[in-house]
């Protein structure tokens, strides 16, 4: 007789991932970009596991996107070669383990600002040289040159410096602006071109707007991560059902005070506080007609006056949070299941990677 | 010659501690608890390091508070033996887990319904019996019995059960409602001895009010977690100035794309996304005009059309978070300084500690 652990039986709170929603997920935006043509580069970020991006390299991604030196590292350890750091590098510590890294791999970053490439050219010499892309703010106001003048000007600075070899341009992109992206990307290159800079690199990324990458003619790779797991504001964006959200954060009714409350046992840190524009934290799959209205660290508290059946003491629920990337951050190791039967568990590699 | 290292080359995101300015806190805090002769039980949440709750102990804390098992048992493992545990305990593996834990140290726990009672009922016997208070809603909205009747009730219960003791009433109050906290203590305490239940313990708690304390005439003990690094809703609540913050979390400017826009390296992955019902992520000790408008994981996005100097890219500030707790549970170490010289790095033990 064989044993097996059902995730009821698991201590609360836990993220568990349906492995075969996960395998579809991945299997589903390969499937848009190998039909658009268009080579796809999955953020980590949001499961921070190699073996999970062992999965979306085997079903065809041609390499990897990170956020931090520390993220690559692990992964450059797990025997990934092509990786691509979408952040602003300073700082000595930073610079140092940035070029031991880039001695063994295949590795691109960003910059959007005079002090990093200077920063990265103080460093980086012809023999081993950093392939730099530019960061373009096409509208989400975070980083990024506001303009493709501001971009030509920086690819030229890296371009005239002997460590560095302007390699593209990079944007993370509001959602639903792909004519922004395009004229953006677009001019940029003609500019470039007139000066004789070559551009091969134009990445253009995020997952709200992942399936309409092929309204960005010019780009030539898209990076997202959301969708492996997918989450609340997935399906809010249309891109996919609550049924296609492999993550679930299972957690206990502990206490029922009043009629219309509930409180559960995962609080901020389980689900984290992000919002991300929803009015509430979480989407509670046996009672849609809750909200959980707020969190403590330890404590979620629901309101059920629109609920029909209520949830008993003891009772456990399954949360589809509002941003998956975030919940793994807090996880030690996430459970995999295959139809509720654990398959699996994984340390979250990457987890708390800051720097 | 004696090499020291300066937080300011410590690469970024980093959380420091201020060693005197906590120990301070420490005193203070205690201060006032051995001048209203209250003992005092500190929340281990808010450092989730043994070294420091020993810090606190030393100053005269009767016992440490924790709000899960998996925190107990790490502190239990560190040699504390007076621990109270301020959440309903469900599930199978908990309660062995507790039952493990209550054999080896002097522990006590909440409930607020019967379902708690009864699970704890099933698993604690007469010959090492678990001490028992009724968790009260006095108003802060959360877990609790919602009434001095309901408590009584809950009182009765627990007492006749063998292998529980019941020892009294705990409350997490909603801020500066110390009148409400004392009539349901009261009125609570007076049922139970007209039934003949002897109720020893009345436990108060809370970090808003803290230092209102002694407004509940009849409590028997305090617990709260934040004040020993105290943070920006502390400052808000009237309870210290910000050079009474012991925590920064220092930041690398990456990114200034506009006249009024910097991007820091320290985004909800270090500051979480708790507003705490601030307008904004956080207070900027050297740009107190400079406001963090947004995170997401790695960037946060600064406002700075209110400042008249501004900082450069590659400048390191530090940030004083909206809540300190939570800002612990995303660094796997905390570095604690002496007037910016590194005197100490100590893990987070009980970080993540969700079950």
């Amino acid at each position: 007789m064989s044993k097996t652990t059902h995730i009821s039986e698991l201590a609360t709170p836990v993220a568990v991932i349906d492995e075969d929603v996960m395998d579809a997920n991945i299997k589903v935006v390969q499937r848009y970009f190998d039909e658009i043509g268009r080579p796809f580069r999955p953020h980590i970020k949001t499961h921070k596991i190699p073996s999970l991006a062992r999965k979306q390299v085997a079903a065809g991604a041609v390499g990897i996107t990170c956020q931090k030196v520390s993220e690559a590292e692990i992964f450059a350890d797990a025997g990934f070669h092509d990786i691509f750091i979408t952040f602003n590098m300073l700082g000595t510590d930073r610079l140092a383990r940035l070029k031991a890294l880039n001695n063994r791999v295949d590795l691109q970053v960003v910059a959007d600002n005079d002090v990093v490439v200077d920063g990265l050219a103080d460093v980086f010499t012809a023999d081993e040289p950093l392939m730099v892309l530019v960061e373009c703010d096409t509208g989400a106001g975070r980083n990024g040159v506001q303009s493709p003048e501001d971009a030509v000007k920086l690819a030229e600075r890296i371009a005239s410096k002997p460590g560095l070899v302007f390699v593209g341009l990079m944007t993370y992109p509001k959602p639903n602006t792909e004519d922004a992206v395009e004229a953006f990307f677009s001019q940029t290159v003609s500019m470039l071109k007139s000066k004789g800079i070559h551009c091969p690199v134009l990445s253009h990324g995020g997952s709200p707007s992942l399936l309409d990458s092929h309204l960005v003619k010019s780009a030539t790779e898209h990076r997202a991560g959301t969708y492996i797991f997918n989450d609340r504001s997935m399906v809010r964006a249309g891109l996919c059902d609550y049924d296609d959200c492999a993550m679930h954060v299972i957690a206990t009714v502990v206490s029922r005070p009043t009629e219309t409350r509930a409180v559960l046992d995962s609080g901020s840190k389980a689900l984290t506080s992000d919002l991300l524009g929803f009015p509430d934290h979480g989407y509670i799959v046996e009672y849609p007609d809750a909200s959980i209205t707020s969190l403590s660290e330890e404590h979620a508290v629901v309101d059920l006056s629109k609920c029909s059946e209520k949830p008993k003491v003891g009772e456990r629920i399954r949360i589809i949070p509002n941003h998956t990337c975030v919940v793994t951050n807090l996880f030690d190791r996430l459970v995999f299941h295959k139809g509720g039967v654990v398959s699996g568990i994984e340390p979250v590699a990457a987890r708390g990677c800051v720097t």
